[in-house]
């Protein structure tokens, strides 16, 4: 379908798209590690089949909102890799989406585990033990695992193995080197605690895109990539993409202009306010690489040129790169998606949007 | 009614939403200056309603589909202070909207000026000029204002007056005082400049919710702030909104905890990234004063808490304060919102919700 979308919209490079899922997968068979991809970042039903048409076993999703959104789409093997505290709410939905897909769900405690166990009532649902890596956010030690998986065995839950999520790997300077080398300690040490205790650990399960491919495969069995169909800014200045990777664009217009600066009509409540202090700027203009998005307002990104550059007039349009690119897609109802050498553009929703809980 | 949300949800304190509405519709009439709200911030029709119901004359919104959003609630008088740029449709839309309500539009080059009488053909529409004072963002000096108007005075435009928005003043030490000093001056010269022209300078309207108590009564006629019904962590660590001025919650259950440490379920998408490099963190946990939310991941807020505190525990529910409240309201579909005095609650559909063109 022939579609003008208004500025500001996302649009998705097909080719590219399709290019960095071949990649992903091709990586992955040839060093014997399952794929499962975060969907988290493009929360899209066509994005999620491409996925598994490529190889993927599975998705990983941060929520139980995002995995019934997902199990409506057809996907029937979920990993909701976030230590669920259990209302009775989420109990109630828990239980509803085991009986439709394949599923396991993360712990990190052992009060975790007993409340989950309660909320679970039998309902057949695999566990994987969180272990902190380094990023200090959820997860536990080695030690701590084998404790927590203890306590979630005595309680009847089914504990399958570990994971942990490295996102401490997005850094400049050797923040990703160190951070793969982390992760394969963590998990392995993870594992061996497990199996003292006589586990079964038949998941091992790291991350992330700007690590993945610095991954043990000796070690983990799956990785949970998520912003690699895409790429963004952070994967840019951190080296893990190169802007042929890049398959994500805010389209924008040049709405105001003075001298080396313009503004375009993207703001924060189109490209996200996300803003690592190491990186250069709140995204990236693939097309002018020497110039910064020095501030961000909801409907306004101000881009800086370098004096003698050739500036945007008022009116062109411009491509913008979000820094971060899960958080962009959140902010849409929909992807306008299409190859580079065609002008036919298809509506994807972003189904799971705003399904925080 | 009686409702028990999933967390995270986002609730309004309605005992503190209407004393901060009347506070500041009561401030605007003794200083004899309209008020004309940024709906951008709540993008809410019961909020916006009690807001006219205080004395608003119209509101301030960023888009045109904003415009429509409130349009459809009924919304008679509308701002879009905003220098658009008009493809094909969002022409026709504006000359659709301006059908329906008394409309204004922004214009801050010669160039768009054009662009709009083109796409407006003739539809009845107020212009404001937008007059950089400091921000250097969108916006023009106070000569370059007078030029702009001149030229859309000259293709036929209405110009009935200039407006400026002094964002600079979000920062540390003297930022709002000055920043207010700033949009005096800027306004008044620009003011001055088209009255040279031969302008009726009718309207001459400033913001923002950090300076609007700052603005100069003798030169503004209508201020837009926006954030001022909720207020947020940047406010308060402006010093522009105290604790008790609060009335927006991110409500979030702790789901991993660590010695002084513990892990909430609200990260970035709901609420938000803002994170300026003059804040304490990610937000505040208004009952916890001291702690701090340290990072932010999707769903992830780790906040770190000083030795000895009282750390809140696992399954315990947590009230969080955005850093930015305008873009936490954009992540979700609807507010929660109630009396502190009351265990009911009424559901807010967020309206404008992704509003971006």
């Amino acid at each position: 379908m022939r579609l003008s979308p208004e500025t500001p919209y996302l649009f998705v490079d097909t080719d590219r798209l399709d290019r960095n899922l071949r990649s992903m997968a091709q990586w992955a068979t040839e060093h014997h590690v399952l794929l499962r991809p975060h969907a988290k970042t493009h929360k899209c039903a066509q994005i999620a089949q491409r996925q598994l048409d490529a190889g993927a076993v599975g998705l990983s999703v941060a929520t139980i909102g995002e995995g019934e959104a997902f199990a409506d789409a057809g996907v029937d093997d979920l990993f909701i890799a976030y230590p669920l505290w259990l209302s009775e709410g989420k109990a109630r939905r828990l239980r509803a989406l085991a009986g439709r897909v394949t599923l396991a769900v993360g712990v990190d405690s052992a009060d975790g585990a007993r409340r989950l166990a309660a909320g679970l009532a039998g309902a057949p649902v695999r566990v994987l033990v969180e272990v902190d890596s380094g990023m200090h956010r959820s997860g536990v030690s080695a030690d701590g695992a084998a404790e927590v998986a203890t306590v979630a065995r005595d309680v009847g839950l089914d504990v399958v193995g570990v994971f942990t999520f490295p996102g401490h790997g997005y850094g400049p300077g050797t923040a990703r080197t160190d951070a793969a080398g982390q992760e394969a300690a963590a998990l392995a040490a993870a594992t061996a605690a497990l199996r003292e205790r006589g586990f079964t650990v038949s998941v091992v399960s790291g991350g992330s895109t700007p690590t993945v491919r610095l991954a043990d495969p000796g070690v983990v069995t799956e990785l949970r990539p998520g912003v690699y169909p895409f790429n963004d800014a952070q994967q840019l200045e951190l080296g893990s993409a190169t802007v042929d990777d890049l398959a994500l664009f805010a389209i924008a217009t040049v709405v105001s202009r003075s001298g080396d600066r313009i503004v375009l009509d993207a703001g924060s409540k189109i490209l996200g306010a996300d803003r690592p202090g190491w990186t250069t700027g709140f995204g990236r203009l693939p097309d002018h690489l020497d110039a910064r998005i020095v501030s961000l307002s909801e409907h306004h990104a101000v881009v800086e040129f370098p004096a003698g550059a050739t500036v945007p007039d008022l009116g062109d349009l411009v491509r913008a790169v979000p820094n971060h690119v899960c958080t962009a897609v959140n902010l849409v109802d929909e992807l306008f998606a299409g190859s580079a050498h065609s002008d036919v553009l298809e509506v994807w929703p972003v189904i799971a949007r705003g399904a925080n809980s």
